[in-house]
Parts: structure tokens; sequence; C-alpha cells
């Protein structure tokens, strides 16, 4: 059985694929072969050793990277009641988190990170840190989930999205055009930001309602609020970073919300509270999310026969496959998800 | 300037059209000139006195009857800041209940039941009860949203509706049809309950996921249920009354909600509440909804563009179209709205 | 070891007490040594074959009863991470509801109903179906939270419970009692009722601002209405069942909750749920709660410093002891629990 | 009648006593004569201009100044309904804020800073811009409402405050007073923090839970963190600004709250939010409160005979005394509420 490996924290060069031997299952364990597997912003800093939290790459080395796979049941422990050999299923993020609130003790399940993730042949989980793929998805397509979608549903659902609402969400990676997806899926109005007018124009495609190109616009707080007639947008997918967030609460509606995503890379940037306070917005950290929330998801993606967008994929074959598969997401040029499928 | 009377509690034979002088506007009221008006199942009880709470047609008979409208803003109070001559407006079925939660003393603003209703050549009404008409529809599209649209809206947003529920709604009248396009609007699925396969087809071409015909399946629950794998759907929107709020009790599913709209005319079916119980069910009173909550709906319709399904459309000229339009509605054929337009 | 048994449904001369031997415990399980037991009003239906939804009785006799026990933790498995040898717990009525909205797979789980109870010297549970008793209580009283307390506390807080809001609490039971002390704890008012003057004094040194004998005031609705000053109660913690749940809707406030939680004898005094509709009440199904809600308890028993109400306590040595406990229970002649301890 | 005016921005060398004539009352209009004022820390910011948003006294000098009074209705329009003269009132914060969320149209109303405030022998508000006295409280109490204690009010329950949970507020002014009162009401733990030991045993006899000093203590959050037994607090009342926010977003727990409230000074510490992020927070901005949160708070101190903190009383007879009134406060030597009264 082969995994990779990322052996220290000191870059990509100490990513390696090894052999191991799996662990037998305990009783409530379930062993799932992905057949795809998915790449997030947060999978390129694991390699420089995380950020806070992440204490696996950090102070126990190597880790086996990446959260996001889709693959089939192989094996089941005695005492698995949710799932049987054949079913199709992705990892949660965070296994222990299953609905409710998320708690600290929680953290330490995180794929990837806290925790040994998926770049493997095969991986052991406990049942119930699993969700059954929507069904009209395929492996590659479920493997964008776990991490970005969920990600995105949190953000949209914690603010009570409805229809009619107008979000409105920055850039073009997996989790901005997972919220597109979903929030045109829900009848809400969605304005995108984009540095390429191409890329607008694919969102164009996929639904958004407004398009502002934040090269031509760099105060595109400004237009946003004056698409929707003055009043601000309800909701704020806000994974941009310290440079963004102020023009994030200046864009929201008095008694909107922003809801934090994005790993901050300027802490100089950091913005004042203070628009939060005399707007009454609520600025929502977001981490993922339950499996209950997951599980939400695709009932919706099968309602409304989503499929996310897949950029391009990669092999798995070799250290270079995988390598490349980061480099192209560092790189910033997609518009959606990076895959590597077997 | 005329207006409609229902002159008695003693049915529609006491129906009139006269004359009236209107009233000088207070400083913050507006007067419309409604160009039409929509029926709701309400209306058939006023003529009979109406339901508990109907104080003005019980006590103090003459009523204007009717609740729902569209038309235009004709003159405007010294002090009224939201409105200007000539905006398209609906007026609120309870034109004192702004925001947040219904209280007592909005009771008794309730058109054409507890305060005197729309079927006018012009109406008078305070500017906080009057909202802005989707722009994208007719007057008599427009019509056909306070009571019935905004009910639907109460109804699906309190129980937190969300994409990849499953709504369970009852019939083909007006509520059941804007229940359907509003779920279906916000990425929900939708099983739709009706005694002739000709509307249960109309009702598949508005998105209807599942059509049970509950004359030939009288235990409709349980096919609702299996429809759901065997789960029961999210929330059902429960107007039909005592014969068959058994029923949705046993589709709806552990912690779902059923929304209790219906007007109730077979008391002495009234269902055993242990399944509520057992089943963690919320059985939410709905009684249609706030300014804001129809606001909010404004700008549901116009995001996904939702045009209002309407039957048939009646003239306001004498108390004998105004007649026809209340006896087809009793006579339970429709499908959607019963107009009265200009 | 020993352990009590409901041999068939036939009553409580099925009562036994047998010896058995303790299983050994999975990876994830907990074994503990009750040391106090508490009865709910539920387990006078176990010995008569339970209601709708307890399978273990009906299907496959015998069944260990009882829900409600606090006890140590004597032994744990390999891979148990929240609990160690000597920690002083009790078990959550449904070990499998951990946090958000109770699933219909978790049902299978409730103890003494659904599955084996925990009248017996040791138990075997999942570790994640177990809380850490509140450190002011003793073991008799924390006997008495899993069922009654945790039921009192999500009636309370889903329908949000605020310091100034007026409970009115039916009757001085398990739940009754409990919902008067947390209601008080967090600085609401209280109306309870009872048969007894003597009970209704008892009430009031526990706190509760307004007795009513439903007695002499058979129509105690009306005077609960007019001790909010005409407005209506906010909450309605509902445990008597079909004769009483009319008047508590009317005792409610328009748009207020009734939290329905009694076990119905009298289905034929089913009532209109029209009140529900017009005054927009949310009629919420309770039963008992999560285990987060236990928890999120036993910090408030804490703050607090709550001592719940023991009534009587009972042996468990012999048959006739447990039995004389379910007949004084059946009797309806307490006043807060009754416990049996070791 | 007498007036106090602020005439300019430029300090309070601008504040003087004027005569004005009263206006006649609209329809729905009240006229009350205040008999106590309270001071709160933005009313220091008003004489240097205000702050964003306060455009009243920017724009068109001079401004009334103060949003808090309490006082008796005087006078009434023709069509009030909700109000007789003699009442005992309080003025709303924001008048038009009536029910449900803040809406940018109801920021204009904000009495003392974008409306002239109550600093007057008369003042004349809408009718629905005004509560109801709790009637345990005399004049100089209840003048201490409007804005401080909206403020705790709204920041615990935004939050669902329930009993149980443990409350960090920070220092010793009106808001943290107010919440400390609330919090333990609601039978919460509190963990409060100041400079003086002196406070912080006038704080516990309060109630407070846990007391830190912060100058002894310049990282506060670390023992604010182990009180709750490494857990972190539930809501962080954040009423100090930048320097301290950081650390209040380090003392939450995991999906934890904190409601920031403070006018901050020191922009240039603004914090990282990336804490906000990976502890999933809710950063709830607060800006005191609705009519009907007014409400429920006077029901709440009935229920609770909750009475404010007064510091010191202050005279209205001269500009020196107003101005000894602002002066005290400046000097942040106060615990609780600074009064102005006839």
């Amino acid at each position: 059985m082969f995994r990779y490996e990322l052996a220290s924290a000191t870059g990509l060069d100490g990513l390696r694929k090894v052999d191991f031997e799996p662990a037998p299952l305990g009783p409530t364990e379930v062993r799932i072969a992905p057949r795809a597997w998915s790449l997030n912003f947060r999978d390129l800093a694991m390699p420089r050793g995380g950020y806070p939290g992440n204490r696996k790459i950090q102070t126990d080395p190597p880790l086996v990277p990446l959260s996001d796979a889709a693959g089939e049941v192989v094996e089941v422990g005695a005492a698995v009641r949710r799932f049987a050999v054949g079913d199709r299923v992705c990892p949660c993020f965070f296994p222990d988190w299953v609905d409710g609130e998320l708690e600290e003790s929680q953290l330490a399940s995180a794929l990837g990170g806290a925790a040994d993730g998926v770049l493997a042949e095969t991986v052991r989980l406990p049942e119930h840190g699993l969700v059954r793929m929507p069904a009209n998805l395929s492996f590659e397509e479920a493997a964008c989930l776990p991490c970005a979608a969920v990600t995105a549903w949190q953000a949209l659902m914690l603010a009570r999205l409805t229809p009619g609402q107008t979000i409105l969400t920055l850039g073009t990676g997996g989790v901005s055009i997972f919220a597109l997806q979903i929030a045109k899926l829900a009848g809400a109005r969605v304005i995108i930001t984009s540095s390429s007018d191409e890329k607008l124009e694919r969102a164009r495609e996929l639904g958004a309602d407004a398009c502002i190109n934040y090269a031509t616009h760099p105060d595109w707080d400004v237009p946003a609020r004056e698409w929707t007639g003055g009043v601000g947008v309800d909701n704020v997918i806000e994974v941009g970073g310290a440079g963004t967030l102020e023009r994030s609460l200046r864009a929201a509606r008095v008694s909107g919300a922003v809801s934090l995503i994005g790993i901050l890379t300027s802490p100089e940037q950091n913005p004042s509270p203070m628009l939060a306070l005399f707007k009454r917005l609520t600025i929502q950290g977001i981490y993922v999310g339950s499996r209950v929330m997951f599980e939400a998801l695709c009932r919706a993606i099968e309602a409304g026969d989503l499929h996310p967008v897949i950029d391009k994929t990669f092999g798995c074959e070799s250290v270079d496959d995988v390598r490349a598969a980061y480099q192209y997401l560092k790189s910033g040029s997609h518009f959606g998800k990076i895959v590597i499928a077997r």
C-alpha cells in the first residue's frame, strides 16, 4: 500500500511516496480506498509547518497530507452499522465533529493537518467521520467537497441564506466557486470579484449576477454596494485575508454578515472592527463544518444536480505528479478545484 | 369612489357596492388605488361572520372585504418618507406587524377581517403597512402576494428552509402553489398532493418532484415517507385541516416541522399530539407574516423571476362579478390564485 | 452481579431480580456502577409494554428498566478518552444523541425502553453517552437528572428562555419541579398549578411566583393569563396530557410556545390546533435531550447550586423495594423525584 | 423651557443652556418631561464631532446631547394609543428601531448623535420610540437604561445566554456592570476585569465569580481561560477597544462569542482575525438595541428586582453642573453609571 508523506516542515522537497502496512480496524472503524483527492489552499501551508494548531506536522512528522478524497469502502469493523463494503463515501474534514457546534477536542481530528490525512491507497477512519457521496457525482467531483464545499455551505447557512439575498464572494478559488454555485441553487443573487475578466466571464456562465474586476476597481466594495441599490450585501464570503477585510466590512449591509474564511498572510493590514460595531455586523469565523452539514450539502447537491468545477486533474503515480498539483495551486491561476486522481 | 361591503354576517347576499367619501390622510398615511385584488380561503369565512378574532364583521358591520391588492400610490401624508405618488405597492395583511414576532395588538390590523379591507377604489393605509411590488410582476400578479405568498414564505423560512430539504405541500390552492414555487426557487425538493391527476401534472410542470393523488392514495403519508427513503419530510405545509393533520405528523421526519396554516372545518377530527412528542416535531402556527418578511419575499421573487399562478381573473364592476369570484373559490376547482381586476 | 428485568409486558408482576454475567467492554465503552437511580412517569408504561417505539419490551423481553442513574466508572475500554475509573457520571437517556437535532436512528438507544436500562449493579455504555455529574450533587440527587431535568432544560432552552419571561408549569412531578427550579435560576417568573394547596406552598418556597389550584380553578388558564396582565405566558411546560392542552394553548401569549412533554392518556380529548394558528404558537415536541444539553444543564446546576427535589428514596435490595417505588410514583402523591438507592 | 446644546464640534466649551419653544405634537407623538438623565462613553465623543454617522453634530449643529433619560409623559398626540399623560417612560436610543434587525434607515434616529437628544426640559418623541419604565425603579435608576443596559442585554441575548455560561466583562463602566448584573440574574458565571482592586471588590459584592486585576495581570486572558478549566468563556463583553480585542479572542472558547461594543481609540492596534477563524468565533457588533429588546430588559429588571448601580448624581441647573458630569465620566474613575437629575 502506498501513501504520501510530508517528511518535515521544510517545504515540498519533503514530499515522498512510501509503502505502509495498514493497521487492523477497530470495531467502529471503516477502511476506504480513495479514488480521487483534491487540494485546498490550506494544504500549501502544511509543507511549511502549517498554521497554529496543526500539531502533527509541527511536532511529529511525517504527516500524510490532504483532507479531501472520495472513494469506496473496502473493509468495515465488526460493529460498523452505517456503511458496507462498496459504499461510495467521502471523509469529513473533522471526522470527530458530527453535529452541533465545533468543540476544542474535535480540532485534533482535522485531516492532513492536526492528524494524518488521506493521500494514501487506503485510509482508516471512524464510521462517524464519513458521509455517503452525492449519487450524481463522480469520484473526482466528490473529492472536491470535504473542505471547500462544506466551508461554503457553513458560511452561507450560519448567516441563514434565503432566496433573494445578495452574496458577495471574493475570487474564483474553490470556496468562492462553491459559494457561487450553492447560493445560486438557493435562489440568491451573487456578486463575484476577480482580477481576470476571463474568469469573471466563466463565473457569469455559472450564474454570477454581477462581476467586479478588482484590478480595474480596487475599491470593489463601492460597486458592490451600488449594485445592491446602496443597501449592502447580506453576506460576504471573505476568503481574501487582511488586505480585503476592511472592504468586506464596508460592502456588507447594516446587520449583515462577513464570513471569515481566508488564511491571512499579511497581518499588518488588520482592519479596524469599528465598522462591525456601527453596522451591527456579524463577523463569523468559519472552519469547514460538521458531518451533519456535509450530509445536508450532499442532499442539496443531489436536489440541484450541482457539479463541482474542476480546473485540472493530476495523477498520483509519482511525487512529481503530486508536486505539480501543489505548484499549480500555488500559482493561483486556477478556477475552482484542483484534483488528483488514480 | 366605490367600495364593496359585507353588510352583515349572513352570507354573500350581504355583499354590496357602495359610494364612499375618502377620509383625509394623517401625516404618515398613504392612499393607494388598487388595480387588482385576490381572494383567499379566509375570505369565504367573512360573509358568514368570520372566525374568532374578526371583530369588525361580527360587532360592527359592514366590513370592506379582502386583504390582498396591488396598486398605485395616489396621495401621501405630509410626513410620509417611504413612498411617493406613483409607486407601485401592495398592502400588508397585518399593516401593523412590521418586524419581529407577531404581537396581540397587531392582530386588530388584519385587513378584510379584524379591520376593513381593500376591495375599494382607494384605500387609506399607514406607510409602515405597505411594501413595494416586485418589479417583475404585473398588478394582477402582485395582488396575489399579501396573504398566500407571505404565509408560504413564513412557513418555509421559520423552519429554516435550505437547499436539499424536502417539503410536502397539500393541495393546489394559493398557499400550496406558492410554497411549491418558493421551495423550488430555494433548491428544495417538493412533494405535492391533489385529488386531480390533471392538477398534479400542472404542479409537475411548476417543478414538483413527486405528486401524490390522495384520492387514489388516501394514506398519502406512506408514499410521501417512502419517497424520502423512509426518513420523512422536513416541513409539511399543512393547509388541509383536521382531516389531514394526523397524516402530516406521520409524514414529517424526526425533529421536523409541520406548518399549521389551514382553517379547520371539522374539529371533531383533532389529531393526537403524541406523535409530535415522540418525533420531537415542531408544530408551528403560521398566520401570514410581517412586512419585513413580505419585503424579503419580494426580493426573492425578483431574484428568481417567480410569477404567481393565476387561475382566473374576474371583473370588479358589479356585485355579480365579485360574487362570481367568491363562488369560483368556494367550488375548490382552482389551481393557484383567483384575481379580481379593474 | 444483579440486575432487574421486566420479564414481559404484563405488569409489575413481571419484575424480577436476576444475576447476570457482564459482557466485556468494547474499546470505546465504559462500565459504570450505579449508586442511585430515579423513576420517571414513562417507566410506569414499560411494565404494560411501553408506548410506540419501545420495541425492546414489546418484541424482545426481558427489559432492564429505568433510564436514570448516577454512579462511578469502574472500568474503561482501551480507547476511552473522556473518562477514567472513579469518575462520577450519569448516563444519557439517549446515549447516541450527542449534539444537534434528534435523529431517528438515535431513538433506538433510549435506555429502559427501546434499549435495556440501568437498574443493574453495573451497566455498559458507550463513552459518548455519559456525562460528568455536577460536582455539587450527591449520587441520589444526580440520579434525578437524565430524563426529567434534561427534558425541562430542552423545553425551556428551545423556546429561548430569557430573564423576565413567564413560564407556566403544570403539576408538581419531576419535570415540572425542575422547570420551576431552572426557570427561577434563569431569572424568569413561574406560575405553577396543582390540586393540592400544600404542594403549591412547597412550590412557592422553591420560588414559584404564582400558584393556581386547578381543583378550585378548573379554568386555570384564565388566572394564568390574568397574572401576566392579559398578555399570556411565554412557554407552557405541558406535561398534563389531552385534558390540559387546550387550556395551555389559551394560556400562552401570541407568538408564544407550548412545550409538549406529557404522555397522553385520553386521546379522545385531543384539542383543536386552531388556536395555534391564530396565535402563531409554536407547539414543540420535547423528547428528553442530547448529551450536549445535559452537559449545559450540569454547568447551570453547578453555577446556581441547584439541588433536585427528592420526595422519597427506596431501596434496591428486593423486588418488593423496587415495586414499592413504582407504586408510589403511580399514586401520584409525590412532589419532585422518587429515588432508588443502594 | 430649557435645553442644553452642543453649539459646535469644538469640545465641551461649546455646551450651553438655552430656552426653546416646544413644537406642537404630531398625532402619534408624545411629549415627555425627563426627571433624570445618564451619560454614556459615546457622549464624550459628541463635543468633538462624534464618530462616523453622527451627522447632526457634524453638519447641522447645535446638537441637544444625551440619549438616556427617564421621565413622565406630559402630553400625547391625538392618535396616541400606547401611552397616557402621567406614564413613567424612557426614550429608546434608536426611537425608530422597534423590532427585528437594525436597518440603515433607523440609524438616523439615534438620540444625542445622529438626531437631537434628550437633555431638555421636555422632549418630543414618536410613541413607537418609548418604553414604560420598570415599576421597581426610580427615575434616576431608569435613566441609566436606554444605552448601556440595552447594549448589555443585546450582547448577552444575541449570543443566547443560558444559565451556567461564563461571561467575561471588561472594566467597570456602565455596560460592564449591567452585563454583570444581567448575567448573574440569568444564572451565568461572570469574570470581570479592572485595574482597581477596590472596584473588583465592589464587583464581587454584585455577584462577580472571578475578578482579575489587569494591571497586575496584563495577560488577563490567561487567568480567564484557566478559571474556566481551560475551555474559554462563552461570551466576552468587549468594551475595551483595540488594545484588548486580541486578548478577548484568546479568552473565548471554541465556537464562542465576542460582543464588540467599545468605541475604539487606537486603531493601529487592530487585532488579527485569524483566531476568529480557527476558533470558529462569532464577533458580533452590538449597537444598543431595539424597543422590543428594551421591553424585555424591563421585564427582567422587574422580575429580578435589579437596580442599576449609580456612581454619582449631578445637577442640571447650570452648564457647570452638566460639564462636571462629563468631566467625571472622562476621568474614568466611576463604577457603574453617572446620572444628572432635576
